[in-house]
């Protein structure tokens, strides 16, 4: 099996599992009851918030831990009051665009590589504006945008509000969830107001995110009940998936470094190998503000389905673009976002590598996949053309 | 180590781990990716959802899973519109009682048992209320409502309403969370519209829940994203959880009548060594309509935070109230609600058997808690008093 989906889905790291298992069977207390042993898992718990939250620079009570990345990119847009308006990307993942959706929202233009449209964003940025939310890195090509750069505008435009005596707040929310593993995250650095965190990109348990809020936000209590999550998140709290998310966060961040290098190299090795066949892709996204492991690529005239399902034969899993879009059959809202036609969307192929990834892998992969586009290019008649 | 307080965490079952391991790690993918593994990893997905709903007389369709009982309860709450009124039980669980909160809403009395007020339920039940939510059975004393009574008065309502022409619907939720070990649940023969259950009572991991919500019900899509739960909940599936889930519950269901054998002796065990002591304490709950592995009491003029603190240096684990609540320091709602004195609500302690508890554990536990008891009575002076 040759497994290039990572940006879907990670497997759960051994590191991850060993730490969780304990918190299944001995350590099962509830971490609000009164005695001991449950004290000792409250601290354990509260000990794993802080290593995922020192993971992207800040402490574990700005941490509101949730369900994934869906309920965090939710929680982000429960801030919002009355009729005030927010910004969002229109590459966006769906949880950040749906959940716009039900809100006063405008979308912001994107490049053809992806790249946020500054002079787009900034003629948006009126002073309606109570909420900007931006993926760290987007999920379809893997184009990281330039947060720091967004949250610098975002500072200016809150400083002229105050001279002007504007009352609306304005925040910036960040979905990092695609970025945890290849970027070395600071929510200092970045600028951001709120950050969405999730552990299923980053070789832990799925069911398990975060939200990062800053003490300048006043969040509203979301889900009511027994008052966990500083009152902010009711439910007991899930401490096997909360700590399993700290120990994969933990030993992603360590390899940061190493993992961007051997992407970088197996990337290049990628397009090397389909650059040297009849039919080249065109490769999509950003050069230089890209995430290490991503490889999307478009073979436009071609059936990407069809493409998948020949590669699956051979037991190698790609995607065409979000696993939930696909299963829908929507079309990628982001190569629409960033002016594909119709026959490159159908074409396209989005190629994501991961820790087990290994150079033969993408050999492999690359002699087959050239072998495939030849084949189907032969039998639509596609091949001729594009000599 | 002694460990009464099942009530609170249930430790995740052998058979429950076993069952989600693979998930972790081989059986990883992304439920909504189109290659074979993923799809295998969806049909897993969607056969642990029938098994769950199986244990409550459903199909899996009608389940929506969601991070746990408190949004399950939250998430019923939101088929409310506009002003509508609730009706909720004065004795539930937080995550119902705060939900009711955001709402228009009216408490209804129980009686000294905890055994709902009929009458008082019947006098609220006016024409502008659209949810009635009572849980199956109470968290601090066990207590069991007659669910398919309060059901049966709903339907009169409604026929009531239809005759009248009252346009307002009116559905039952109730929250099974604390009985699932103990009673054959059917959502047909409790005649609910609206269900809540949890993994994390039933010895299934925390972090994961369920609604079942019937079909006459439109539930609002809760989380936006990637449409998830039919697009009532968005969000990449917790298939480890779900499926560990399932198989605990599955367990649990098969071990109903043994339990409930095996808790009965065992509280009359433990009824019977506590009362041979020269300070009794008294019996909270419904002697008929009782959870059998509950055993909540009263010492009038002692203090439970001290004994449990004496309990716990022998390694013996009981709780005070809900341990949410208990956590907090807030005085234990139920027992407000039935009526107890503050210095009897002061001396409970509740006391919850799980599969794990044996015989030898009660007689330990009863022989230490009546010598706590007799010296903490002499201590204050209390003996003299109650002879």
């Amino acid at each position: 099996m040759i497994y290039l989906d990572y940006a879907a889905a990670t497997p759960v790291s051994a590191k991850a599992l060993d730490a969780m298992k304990p918190y299944f069977s001995e350590q099962f207390f509830n971490p609000s009851a009164a005695y001991l042993p449950a004290k000792k898992v409250r601290a354990d718990y509260e000990e794993a918030k802080n290593k995922i939250a020192h993971c992207i620079g800040t402490k574990g009570t700005d941490l509101v831990m949730t369900s994934g990345a869906t309920e965090a990119n939710n929680l982000a847009f429960s801030i919002l009051h009355g009729n005030a308006k927010c910004l969002v990307l229109n590459t966006e993942h769906d949880s950040v665009l749906k959940v716009a959706d039900i809100y006063n929202h405008e979308l912001i233009k994107v490049d053809k590589t992806g790249l946020i449209d500054l002079k787009d964003f900034k003629n948006k940025l009126t002073d309606d504006v109570e909420l900007v939310s931006i993926a760290l890195a987007n999920n379809e090509i893997g184009t990281i945008q330039p947060i720091a750069e967004i949250a610098s505008i975002i500072r200016e435009s809150r400083l002229d509000r105050l001279k002007r005596g504007v009352k609306i707040p304005l925040y910036l929310h960040s979905d990092a969830s695609q970025a945890m593993n290849l970027i070395d995250i600071s929510v200092a650095r970045m600028g951001v107001d709120l950050l969405t965190i999730n552990s299923a990109k980053v070789y832990g348990p799925k069911g398990v995110g975060a939200l990062y809020v800053s003490h300048d936000v006043k969040l509203k209590p979301y889900l009511h009940g027994g008052g966990q999550e500083n009152g902010l998140r009711s439910g007991t709290e899930n401490v096997a998936g909360v700590i399993g998310f700290a120990a994969a966060f933990t030993d992603a961040k360590e390899h940061i470094n190493g993992n961007r290098k051997k992407y970088t190299e197996m990337v290049y090795l990628l397009q090397e190998k389909l650059s040297h066949n009849s039919i080249i892709p065109q490769f999509l996204g950003n050069v230089k503000h890209k995430l290490n492991n991503f490889c999307s690529i478009s073979y436009p005239g071609l059936d990407a389905e069809r493409i998948i399902f020949k590669l699956e034969e051979e037991g190698i899993y790609v995607s065409t673009g979000a696993a939930c879009a696909a299963s829908k059959g929507q079309k990628s809202q982001t190569l629409t976002a960033i002016g594909l036609a119709d026959e490159e969307i159908n074409g396209s192929l989005r190629i994501t590598l991961g820790t087990q990834t290994t150079k033969e892998d993408i050999e492999e992969f690359a002699a087959k996949l050239n072998e495939i586009i030849n084949a189907e290019a032969t039998r639509i008649g596609l091949k001729q053309e594009n000599k």
